[in-house]
């Protein structure tokens, strides 16, 4: 993507078969969908012709070297507004494309007529001797198999035999084998190709993963007999990684760790003095050691570094690194570039504000001041931070930068450093998620964090794996070091055992803060986030207590579903299903065998109380087709098995189940399926 | 446009200022929006930016000739969503475009944060130098003039005067005539263009007209002394004109003229064998007199057409012709070009069916065995009749030829014809239709016809005013010589009046078949068309019994409204009010005074009686906003003087009026408000 004016789609006529409203397609293909190797991309068009003949459509993925990947029939969706889908699945990264062509059908206009008119005795001899020469020149076709070019010739011989009955000769023509065989290779008139749309295929990890946060001081954090603090360091907070790694998680994600600022350092619980034993917050970065570029020289040094990123690998987990673009005071750029930041008119350097809130321990970076050398170098601060192993960015608010630096430096990355993931950390209105999702975000904190009550979470889900799918990867976190709803504040053990099964089957991924399994929800007064914070201060947790709580567990459980159950691992295959009780939800994902890693279709069923004080009781209205459990046939009932993967139960359900959960026991059934 | 594989838009990266979602745009502005001159074009699109600095907007309109026409500052219409508006009105025909660009606004930055800062006493002298500084730099603009300069300097000498308290001197940064000066003149940072888009600007019967239908050969039919038909002719039919032209009727249209075949020719209702005295459908053209580019001789000549359209433009109508592209096995075309048809394994030529359904008096013609040909042919008879005159033609089923036959087409004589108005009757699914409109149709029959009742009247009359209304203008017609709907049927003159009403306000173009005048409402048993169809037969009618239904004063009193209200003559500018009863419909349609042609604000008021049986009467829920009725002040109430265009009466309305309205007298009230 070079830097270019933006120009609309090139004119361009309709071919013989309209194909117009190609999806996943945003901004007219200004930028890619988006998907992960493996990931069942579904393809939609409007597809139409004029007349009554038979019309068809065919999706058509492309590899990065332009050579045709696969193809597929598209099925009729929508009949009413002509829309056809069909799902494609790219088997490596890169940058793909996608088409849809249109197509005329003579088998099925003919399969049509005749039967219509056949059975009307009209035009009878002459319907079945148009339909004999279609099928021999179909099986005269280059390149048609053997064994299709003989099941065509064989009916046409058939339909030829006027000692048989016309409705005979005519059934000939129209059975299953012959359908096969036209399915197979098709004749396909008039192919009218859309535009070749761009699909940017990405690794497992842009879409799917479990992530852990912590704050590394915290990790071996303790107090000495003098009641003085001694802080982790990296290594010591190598010693947290097997239990991480224990529970499920794919991602250890670390806080920033870079020298931190003094001036205006702020103290516990935000407050804005601190004292000298205060070691604050990671998030004022820069100091006389060091800015985003250095480790804090009380965590350890680059070795130590490696050493954590080593010893993750061996836990099975990636490094994920926090990008907080701002700087202390103290930041050796506010020296070396006092011109990257806005100099007020008095000469004094702006520090952040949401007036009339001041930030004075943070200086924002003036992109505009100097573009070029402001992305050169925080592009070498990230390419260091990726030679040491680094395979993933937490974004700090990107939504306070300038969105064209994003995109240069996403785009460098894809090129350079393709495997790197970054997570947005915009919690702002829809239209800044989207887009920096659409500019190259691999994935982005959501909405989830306030979405409630059933209706909030159901319409929240379904928009999650709706259009913006193709671009915005959501990942769910209960609780952040910034966040603590006045759900969790309230709602005990069981609000965390209900926030983790919604955000571990709510969308592939998701994440765990730290302290999570020992509830930790007390709030600092008037605020919506932990008391005695880490942010501003050390904290020692004993995890040994976490086993009262059972969270540890169920986070352990909730990975181990979530591995076993490719459907757990894709965003667009969700439904939600209706349910009696106001604070039940159930939601279903599904993949078809066909779609599935595993060759075999793969059925989760969510079922959840939201009530963390009260035990909930009601029915299930289940879509079967959504399911993808047989059409109902007349005078019988549907009836299948699910296995609760948290409880080990098995049920026997039928469209309507009755179900009943505890807040104080089992909060939630999450159920695999079985197809027989 | 020329025949080119389509093309994604093509990837450029973001702007520094974020613009996305640019309306109306379809398929990337791979074709045109459509608008007339003298339409204001409501201009949208997703604009923000990064951290908490004012972003704001300017639409753009770029004449033919690639020169800026006009531009307006956008407004935030749904701050969620961070969607801007503006209206942009071409004022000549052409291919036009458009442009939205995003910008920093340094002044509302300015504004905001020395509103917040100074009444929290933080950084006051600060903000004010800032403040000073941004004035002069803006005064001090190249073409700034000198009454704006003046306006700022002004403020800066006031903002600088430090005996004044400090919310005195931030009150004169941000006066009225501050703002106005800024607005005239706004200092814009970064300003970041979207793509320019196209805009297709039509003539004014593209969208607004009011259209009539006749069979010539009927008008002035009669009998001799022997009972035997005497058709009438081009000549006699021109009696009729005055007559329409009295109803204020914008276009006299004809169906085919051309001479009719024998074979198989259909006799009256539609039955298979026609007497030697039937006249057959004008539908199935052709004979040995010639096909599409000639006149039936019993018509008369091309100098009687002439005078037929000399006539027409003499009562200012303009002459729409009928184009049915099939043949009659006696066409011309089928000698001279068989390979036009399609010829069935037995050499026989196809005929028109909808299995079984037989046409054996239609030929249709086979676009895909001559694609060439074909095209020139139809081009050349088109241009035949619009060098007689001929400036709109109403396409019978155009969804049933080849689409791109159609853009071909319509381009060629967008170049070289540009005035000429296509009218699509394609009575079929939405793709189809909007497709059509998409590739240049300029107006299209619509579903109107069978939308009945108060839902799908509101909804419907809404969706044609959304988003595809950017190019399908909708021509509403409340009967067809095919078409009478049982409604029709059975609601009497009620009937006629209500959906006469209904189709002159619901759209800017409407159409009234013949007859209408006299409640011809006997359908043929079975079917929902009028018996003894002028299709197949001669229709005398006896104008002179028209005043006794009171339709013909109607339809005169609706054209007269529709050409007084220009609020009447624009498509997008609906809103649906909510009525307490089932059967009484209310809608508005209002024009800005800056968006109207006449500079003064114009709003329309519709209710109507949908049941054509009983009087019904119920309270409106007028919406005020959408009125363009000033916004309610505390302790008043709203009060405004509504019209009567229909009965001349005048009312006082506020907000939520009573109406009561009977079939058998009023059905409706069409109410010009009354600005103040």
């Amino acid at each position: 993507m070079t830097a270019t004016t933006p120009q609309p789609a090139p004119a361009a006529p309709l071919g013989r078969i309209p194909v117009l409203a190609v999806q996943p397609v945003l901004e007219g293909g200004r930028w890619p969908s988006k998907a992960i190797v493996g990931e069942a991309v579904p393809i939609r068009a409007t597809v139409f012709r004029e007349g009554h003949d038979a019309v068809a459509a065919t999706a058509v993925l492309t590899r990065p070297d332009g050579t045709d990947h696969s193809s597929a029939r598209m099925t009729l969706i929508r009949p009413g507004l002509d829309v056809y889908e069909a799902r494609l699945t790219p088997d490596a990264e890169g940058e793909w494309t996608f088409r849809v062509e249109g197509w005329s059908d003579p088998y099925g206009t003919w399969s049509h007529d005749a039967e219509l008119k056949i059975r009307a005795g009209v035009d009878v001899e002459l319907m079945l001797a148009e339909g004999v020469k279609l099928f021999r020149d179909a099986a005269a076709r280059e390149g048609t198999p053997t064994r299709l070019a003989d099941v065509l010739f064989r009916a046409a011989h058939a339909m030829r035999d006027s000692n048989r009955a016309p409705l005979d000769r005519l059934a000939s023509g129209r059975s299953a084998e012959v359908v096969e065989a036209f399915d197979a290779m098709p004749v396909r008139d008039y192919v009218s190709p859309s535009a070749a749309y761009p699909l940017l295929v990405e690794r497992d990890l842009a879409m799917v993963g479990a992530w852990y946060e912590i704050f590394p001081r915290s990790e071996g954090a303790r107090r000495d007999e003098n009641g003085k603090w001694i802080g982790g360091t990296l290594r010591t907070a190598t010693e947290r990684l097997p239990q991480i790694a224990a529970m499920g998680f794919d991602v250890v994600y670390l806080t920033p760790i870079h020298p931190i600022g003094t001036t205006f350092r702020k103290g516990p619980n935000n407050t804005l003095n601190a004292g000298p034993e205060d070691p604050g917050s990671p998030y004022a970065i820069g100091a006389p050691d060091g800015g985003h570029d250095a480790i804090h020289p009380e965590l350890g040094t680059f070795d130590d570094f490696d050493y954590f990123v080593a010893k993750s690998r061996e836990n099975g987990l990636e490094v994920a690194l926090d990008i907080a673009l701002q700087c202390s005071p103290d930041h050796p750029w506010v020296t070396e570039h006092p011109e990257w930041f806005t100099t007020r008119i008095d000469g004094s350097i702006a520090y952040a504000e949401n007036p009339p809130k001041k930030y004075q321990d943070i200086y924002p970076l003036n992109f505009d001041n100097d573009p070029d050398g402001i992305y050169v170098a925080i592009r070498d601060v990230l390419v260091k931070w990726v030679e040491h192993g680094v395979t993933a960015f937490r974004v700090d608010n990107p939504h306070t930068k300038p969105l064209n630096f994003w995109e240069r430096l996403l785009e460098e990355f894809r090129a350079n450093h393709p495997d790197v993931i970054f997570l947005s950390e915009a919690f702002t209105k829809p239209a800044m998620m989207h887009t920096l999702a659409l500019i190259g975000f691999h994935q982005s904190y959501t909405y989830f964090t306030w979405r409630i009550n059933k209706h909030e979470l159901g319409s929240y889900f379904a928009e999650l794996g709706g259009d913006w799918a193709s671009v915005m990867r959501p990942s769910l976190w209960p609780t952040t070091h910034d966040i603590l709803t006045p759900y969790m504040q309230q709602g005990g053990t069981a609000a965390f055992a209900i926030r983790a099964v919604l955000a571990a089957t709510g969308a592939p991924t998701w994440g765990i803060y730290a302290g999570y399994e020992l509830v930790e929800n007390v709030p600092r007064p008037g605020a919506e986030e932990q008391i005695d914070n880490e942010k501003y201060e050390f904290k020692q947790r004993d995890w040994s207590r976490a086993d009262g709580y059972g969270i540890a567990r169920l986070l352990g459980i909730l990975n181990g579903i979530r591995r076993q159950h490719p459907a757990l691992q894709r965003l667009r295959n969700i439904t939600v299903h209706p349910t009696s009780d106001d604070a039940t939800l159930c939601f279903s994902r599904h993949l078809d065998a066909k779609d599935s890693p595993t060759g075999r279709p793969d059925t989760v069923i969510v079922v959840v109380n939201l009530d963390p004080y009260t035990t909930r009781e009601g029915v299930l209205y289940l879509n079967r087709t959504a399911l993808g459990l047989p059409a109902a046939e007349p005078g019988t009932q549907l009836s299948f098995t699910a296995r609760d993967e948290i409880s080990g139960e098995t049920f026997t359900w039928g469209e309507h189940p009755y179900v009943r959960l505890n807040p104080h026991g089992q909060v939630a059934h999450v159920l695999a399926v079985e197809h027989t």
